[in-house]
């Protein structure tokens, strides 16, 4: 396994009995599974809310196959699924991406995230699905020198734009929201779309028209075709439009051109993967690496589908084997929801 | 497999691709799977409604662990279900137990229920949960050779009792139900039970009472001791009361004593059994005869749990791989109902 990032760097500290990767369906369901075997779990998603894929991609989409939910919007489930396991108070850290994971001397793992912070646990269980996503980087040749300091595909500080001159690109939500934030802050915004046409709310677009109206945002139609900069210090970009190209200078660039999935830095922790895939067991949906678990779309086995409600069945069975981890010195009697007291009293129910 | 239901003595002849023994949860939830990959099925069940142990044994019990329904009961949990399978006409036939299985030199399968119904099918599903609930026998030396001729614990035809002495036994709603409604048919009706004092609905108890009153019902406060009769006749029954016993005349007994789960006629289709649970694959959920699976409570593998959530897991793989014997002309394609407007042809949604 990685271990690029050291403890030395890590603002905080937590230690806990288990981690989850992705907040999704999966993910989620397993705060359950394992809150019913008192297991304590805290969970990293790389997106700014719960939901994976649910949320991200199809938040207002019906799914028709979770059973006993004829049909069902990714944010319903969502939502749900964050009702269900809300007896078990799991911690959720959003906007958080786990870069490096490796085992400790005492059997524990470390794991360290893009914000800094370390989380030693006994268990980790990926439920990333498809990946991390990804912003979607603009096809510039030598953009990745500017990545992270003139170049940013998420804004963390509005104030690390002021008095800069910013150049916004893209028509959703994204690029609008921040043209209108970053406005009042910024030296200059220059908002560029490749067509006068937005997907963006209604209301972001007419106030973005009113500013481009007074001179406060330069509206530009057309595509960066090159960047120029020193160092990783953006200085210029070239705009082609219709009616030929134009350099303006350019401190910061945004580009906001959706996300993409990747499987992510899970591919540098050491774990055996097949096509991108971690393949388990189907007996505990372990991976070759004890104590860390693979579940959801992330995983193969034979007869694998990508289904939500596997990963559901996984994460019951995975739960089992982490209480052995977790708990070694408690035998597990297996009890129903329906009867125990004791799984009651967890659920705030009884 | 048993051969001893001869297919002469079928009443009815049906024809299909699956056949689901067992309409529980996990039963009703394979009419889906197998659904959204074109094939039809017919579910059996012994009890007299579908929803398994969920219906019968905890209609009105929360269960807390079925993803995404914080909390449901036994009876809201069926009939989401029976919600979400609408679409695809799964035939129901409740009442029935299928008495014996065999294959069919074609290659497909003749199961042959009690109710004289053959069913001929390509596939065949059990989700039979615990087995099948059977009624509780009164511990009577001799009682098995009256039973279907003289003592009975369920009744098919009111008619069959007119004009008899019956002696119903029992304390809860099935035995104030039969009390009341052969009061007007029998000759005359002994309602025994062990204390004077009755689980049924208070309405009927208390209709009870007054038939009681008007000597229209006899009401016996004991247990039945022994019984006699001749062949298959029962004849009389000796009452064992806290005055001591008294002896009466008997055409009929009917024993209320609730319902026990066995394994049933499972037991004798020549599958393999490992502690009357269906050993199956973790990849298709396939028993030890090709084309017959096993899901739900009923089968077994490394690592399972008897979760409802599990068996919805198990017939997603399973339909996978019936598909191939139904239709194995037909590659098929995996899609998510989330996107495939096929799929969603197929629920009526699109």
């Amino acid at each position: 396994m990685s271990s690029e990032a050291s403890p030395a760097a890590a603002a905080a500290l937590i230690e806990t009995d288990a981690v989850i990767i992705g907040a999704g369906p999966v993910g989620l369901f397993a705060v359950f599974e394992l809150g019913l075997v008192d297991i304590k779990a805290h969970i990293i998603d790389i997106l700014d809310k719960p939901g994976g894929q649910c949320a991200e991609l199809y938040p207002e989409k019906p799914i028709y196959d979770i059973p006993a939910l004829p049909t069902v919007t990714g944010q319903e489930l969502t939502d749900r699924l964050l009702e269900q396991i809300k007896p078990f108070g799991a911690e959720l850290h959003l906007n958080e991406r786990v870069d490096a994971l490796k085992r400790l001397p005492d059997g524990r793992f470390s794991l360290i995230t893009d914000a800094g912070t370390e989380f030693i646990t006994k268990v980790v269980v990926i439920a990333a699905g498809g990946g991390s996503f990804t912003p979607k980087r603009p096809p510039l040749p030598g953009i990745e020198n500017f990545e992270g300091h003139s170049v940013f595909y998420s804004v963390r500080r509005i104030e690390a734009m002021r008095d800069k001159k910013v150049l916004i690109v893209g028509g959703g939500d994204s690029a609008l929201d921040w043209t209108l934030a970053l406005q009042p802050v910024a030296k200059s915004v220059t908002l560029l779309h490749r067509r006068d046409d937005f997907r963006a709310a209604p209301h972001s677009v007419e106030k973005m028209r009113q500013l481009v109206e007074t001179g406060d945002v330069r509206l530009m139609i057309g595509q960066v075709s090159s960047i120029e900069g020193e160092g990783n210090q953006l200085t210029a970009a070239t705009i082609k439009g219709k009616d030929g190209e134009e350099r303006i200078d350019v401190d910061a660039m945004l580009p906001f051109f959706g996300l993409t999935m990747k499987l992510g830095p899970v591919a540098d922790w050491g774990l055996h993967l097949t096509e991108n895939l971690i393949p388990v067991d189907t007996e505990k949906f372990e991976t070759s690496e004890q104590g860390i678990f693979a579940v959801g779309d992330i995983n193969t086995y034979p007869g694998k589908l990508k289904l939500i409600l596997s990963g559901f069945h996984e994460v019951a069975l995975m739960a089992q084997q982490a209480h052995k981890y977790v708990h070694p010195e408690k035998k597990l009697l297996f009890q129903y929801t329906t009867s125990s007291s004791n799984l009651q009293k967890k659920l705030g129910v009884s």
